[in-house]
């Protein structure tokens, strides 16, 4: 099948999956969720296969790619949290009579078809498909070659058990294969409503570079943290440790620390923090510099403002803190910080949909339009408008003959 | 000043508008609109300028160009209007304890910096630069070139009001004049974060082609009315008509009626819409040709099934109808339509930001993310997450020390 061709089913699949119950799309989760269970030996052997040909990858690189006993389980449990949510479309936002008998309804919906972009990691497919069913959207997924022999077969499983489930669309869950299909794709902006990669930084900048579709998602994470003078010691140490340390490759990590002039501690507090093994960059050529390891940028400032100003000037909008004591200050900060997260004395690595509560995470974008920070399903969603009448026309109300209620029911 | 420079200086007036507390922004809209009403000779003066100057232009489009005193009335009125919403800015969505003393909140703060190319209207830009202001974005503003003399006096009055207003920042409301400037600002994604155009399809097309900033509009209204085999005659008459002469040129009219093939009064109802003058097109060759006049196409459909697909197909997502006594049928229909408004029974001229009841219309828009349908003061507006904390770290909900409660408050 063309890329065009795929793009036309899924299209269909995704005007049906939109009037689905929320019954036949859990029972479609719990199906996938049984199939894949009942199918691990040969889900392992695909595994295994893509392993023994990955060669020249790192350790790291090998672990992320392996799918262990254990990994497999919380893969499996992933699929069933997501039919225990609640359906996030047709849900009404709200309900107003324009008039007698005209009732106007503002409900959720899902947007269409989604292109999911991804590197290699084994649970990504069935996250992103149970996702996508929940919130009744088509996807085109596309995974890193080192796992094509995985993919592959939890699609051909996926789609297995979505056969079974009687009133479920053909058509709903789609892999494809090359950089040439990505790039064919990118270029269908008529068929795909929205594009979500989940990668590296320059995945995410040669999508944005390459496509009119639009994209929820981060390039980098340029978080900062700005100790006050007033901030708490022990606060300001166990914050930016955790925020630098707990895990110095993920996007929510601290890259920036901005410490008052006139702190008292900042001595103490650099050596505390150079004690866990960071090393402390103090005038890098470039403050928009993502370490991703246990590295960070620090610079003095001399008041709340400058600091500000440094992060909205340097931020990706990401996530930002202040450690202080002064309320008003914190107040200040957090309206005045144009990013997706704005804290006071917290860790900037809460940005995160499971801790924030959402039950299931798409990605974290930094977008300034449709779905901001960590996005769960409502980010897969969009709304419609349902007016219902009994032959209102609008000529009586532009003559003057009727007029609007705008009662909110 | 460059492109770069007004961007620039958007930017920073972006990030201090949304710290403004909303008496200060509405101070600054009465203010324009004092600034206006005490300057409507100079204003009328700088409209006749335009007036003259612009050679070969239609009776219309003169008459849309031309700003007598009802239109002023109306626009002054209008930015008095804004200043009595809601503010939509600073606004909770909603509070959540992650954990004792660890408060999440969802808050809706302002988009940036907005984009706006507009052709000719006299009140288009005190329009727009009210919302702005009301939802604390900068505005960069492009308006057609006939009315120029008009366009930069206006933004010369603003900006003289806003000069008087306390802590109103400088450079939230731009002008910019040629091709060769919207074409640099189109440029730009890493200082515009919105671009809205209204005016004709072309310009629409033209923009959505030529930027990888987000495009907030719609470029054609292909809207679609279904006559039910148990449609009410004098309903499907009115509406019919009201859809597509109360205004034929606008988008929400209608384009397309498909009529079931055995609804009874097919014949009657061809007659009834004739003598309104309308124009019927039984096979045209073009499925999604906007008329934008007295000019509809007509197609016979075996079932609601058909419609619904003929409508997925050729719809432009705009606003589509059902007309019928079946409520079965009605909502299979506004279950499966994928556009932004789904109507049964009510005349399709009904898509509007005013007939909503927003109070304000920003435009129409077809996208599938952010903003759908009739876009109020919300659809320039985002969220942003704020955390407040007394110093918890993730590390201990990771190992397991601590526990999330997820409470919504």
């Amino acid at each position: 099948m063309s890329i065009l061709e795929i793009l036309k089913g899924a299209r269909n699949a995704s005007l049906s999956l939109a009037g689905l119950k929320d019954e036949i799309k859990n029972q479609a989760l719990l199906a996938i969720a049984d199939k894949l269970e009942n199918n691990l030996d040969i889900i392992f052997e695909a595994n295994k296969k893509d392993l023994e040909g990955a060669k020249n990858i790192s350790k790291s690189v090998f672990n992320r790619l392996k799918l262990d006993e254990n990994k497999a389980r919380d893969m499996i449990q992933g699929i069933r949290d997501i039919a225990k949510l609640e359906n996030p479309v047709n849900k009404i936002l709200w309900k107003k009579e324009l008039d007698d008998h005209l009732i106007l309804t503002k409900i959720t919906c899902p947007i269409g078809v989604i292109g999911v972009i991804f590197e290699a990691r084994p649970d990504v497919i069935s996250q992103i498909s149970s996702l996508a069913i929940k919130s009744s959207n088509a996807v085109i997924l596309k995974g890193g070659s080192e796992s094509v022999n995985l993919n592959t077969l939890i699609v051909k499983l996926i789609n297995e058990a979505l056969l079974s489930v009687s009133g479920f669309p053909q058509n709903a869950i789609n892999l494809i294969y090359s950089h040439e299909d990505v790039a064919e794709l990118l270029s269908f902006d008529e068929y795909v409503n929205l594009i979500i990669p989940r990668g590296s930084n320059s995945l995410v900048k040669y999508i944005k570079e390459n496509t009119k579709i639009p994209v929820l998602g981060h390039a980098s994470g340029i978080c900062h943290i700005f100790v006050d003078i007033d901030a708490d010691f022990e606060k300001a140490k166990k914050i930016i440790i955790d925020s630098k340390t707990q895990y110095p490759s993920a996007c929510n990590s601290v890259e920036t620390v901005l410490v008052h002039k006139d702190y008292s501690f900042k001595k103490e507090l650099i050596e505390e923090i150079k004690n866990f093994g960071v090393e402390i960059v103090e005038s890098p050529e470039d403050w928009s510099f993502e370490y991703g390891e246990k590295t960070m940028s620090l610079k003095e400032v001399s008041s709340l403002d400058e600091a500000i100003e440094h992060i909205n000037k340097y931020s990706s909008g990401h996530t930002e803190c202040i450690i202080t004591e002064n309320i008003d200050n914190a107040q200040i900060f957090m309206n005045l910080i144009d990013s997706s997260g704005v804290y006071h004395n917290a860790s900037t690595r809460f940005a995160d949909g499971f801790r924030y509560g959402f039950g299931a995470e798409v990605g974290i974008s930094t977008n300034k339009i449709h779905a901001r920070g960590p996005v769960g399903l409502e980010g897969l969603t969009i709304y419609k408008y349902l007016l219902q009448g009994n032959g209102q026309i609008v000529d009586d109300y532009v003559k003057g003959d009727k007029k609007f209620t705008h009662k909110l029911l």
